[in-house]
C-alpha cells in the first residue's frame, strides 16, 4: 500500500473548483458594468441565495450597495477571454461591453444588467452584506434564473454539457472547462455502500 | 446572426460550477464524522477564508458550533461514491469512515478531522456563523492547507490536473471532473483585449 504524504503550504486560498461568476451592476449615472469573480458560490435553499466576495476599492462594490441588486452571468468557454478581460479592468475607466462588443441586458425583475450572450444568468436583490476582512461579502436573493434556449434541457433547467462554464483554478492560475459525468448524484454513494 | 433568446426559470439554485466539499468534524464524544456539501465557496483573501452553508438539522451543525472548527477535504475523481455517501446518511446513526474504510486524521491545528485519502485539505477555524434561511453559513478561517505530495507541483502548491476535483453539477442531479485547461488568468484577457 502506497504511504499518503500531506504537506502543509500554509494559509491559503486554495481551493478547487472555484467558479467564473461575471457580476453585472449599473453605476450612478445607469451605466452596465461587468466585474469577474471567483469568491463566491450558492449559500441558501430557501430562501434562495448566492454569495459573492468585493473588494471594496471595485467600482462594482458601491454599485452594489447604491442599487441594492447584481446579477451573476455564467460565461462559457468560448468566453474565457471576455471574462479573463472583465476581471483585470475597472469600469471607472474602461466601458467593458463597448471594448470587448458584448450586450448589456437589462434584468425585467432587478436594478441590474447581465450579459446577453452569456447562456445561464443569476439575477439577484441585495439581501445581506457581510464584513469579513478585505473582501466584503454581499448575498444576493435569486429572483429569476435565465437560460438559454439554445443551453436547454427539454425539462426547461440548464445543461450544463451545453452550458459549458468555465471553471477557475486558483494557484494554478488557469481555467478549465468541464470534464466527462462521473455519476448520479444521491445516488452512485447509495448503489456502493447504501 | 443567431438570436439569444433567453427563458425564465424561476428562482433555483442553480450555477456552474458548485464545489464538493466534504466537511469533517468532532462531535461531542469525539467521533470523527463527514458530510457533503456544495453551498459554499472562498470569501475571503485576508485573512484567507472559506464558507460553507449548512442546515441546522444537520448533525455536522452542531459539531461546528461546539468545537468552532471544521476541516474541508476536496475529494479526487476516484471517491466519487464516497463523496455522494458522506452526503446522504447522517453520522447520528453510521460511521461513515467505517463504512467506506476511508481513514480519518487528527488536523494538527484545529480541532477538527480530515479524510486522510483525499488530496487536498483546509483546515478552518469558525470565525463567524451567518444565519441566512433554511441555511446556516459557517464562514472559517483558512489555518493551513494540506496537499498530498502526489498531487503537488514542484513550487509546492497542488497540480488541478493531479487533484482531479470533483464538480456538482446542481439541477443536472450529477458529478463532473474538470477538462480542457483553457487559458491562462489575467493573460488570455489582455491578450485579447489589454
Amino acid at each position: 500500500m502506497e504511504e499518503i504524504v500531506k504537506e502543509s503550504i500554509g494559509a491559503r486560498m486554495i481551493l478547487y473548483p472555484t467558479p467564473v461568476f461575471v457580476v453585472g451592476t449599473y453605476d450612478q449615472e445607469g451605466r452596465p458594468n461587468v466585474m469577474t469573480a471567483a469568491w463566491g458560490g450558492i449559500c441558501c435553499s430557501e430562501p434562495p441565495c448566492v454569495a459573492v466576495s468585493l473588494r471594496r476599492t471595485r467600482y462594482s462594490y458601491g454599485n452594489i450597495v447604491q442599487r441594492e441588486a447584481f446579477t451573476i452571468s455564467i460565461p462559457s468557454e468560448k468566453y474565457v477571454r471576455e471574462a479573463d478581460y472583465f476581471g483585470m479592468v475597472s469600469g471607472e475607466e474602461v466601458d467593458k461591453f463597448a471594448v470587448t462588443g458584448l450586450t448589456p441586458a437589462r434584468s425585467d425583475v432587478v436594478d441590474a444588467p447581465y450579459v446577453q450572450e452569456f447562456p445561464l444568468v443569476l439575477e439577484c436583490r441585495l439581501l445581506r452584506k457581510v464584513e469579513i476582512g478585505v473582501h466584503v461579502q454581499f448575498i444576493g436573493q435569486i429572483v429569476d434564473v435565465k437560460v438559454e434556449q439554445s443551453v436547454a434541457r427539454e425539462s426547461g433547467g440548464p445543461d450544463i454539457e451545453k452550458v459549458r462554464p468555465l471553471i477557475f483554478a486558483p494557484g494554478d492560475s488557469a481555467y478549465y472547462g468541464i470534464g466527462a459525468r462521473l455519476g448520479e448524484s444521491f445516488s452512485v454513494g447509495v448503489e456502493a455502500y447504501g
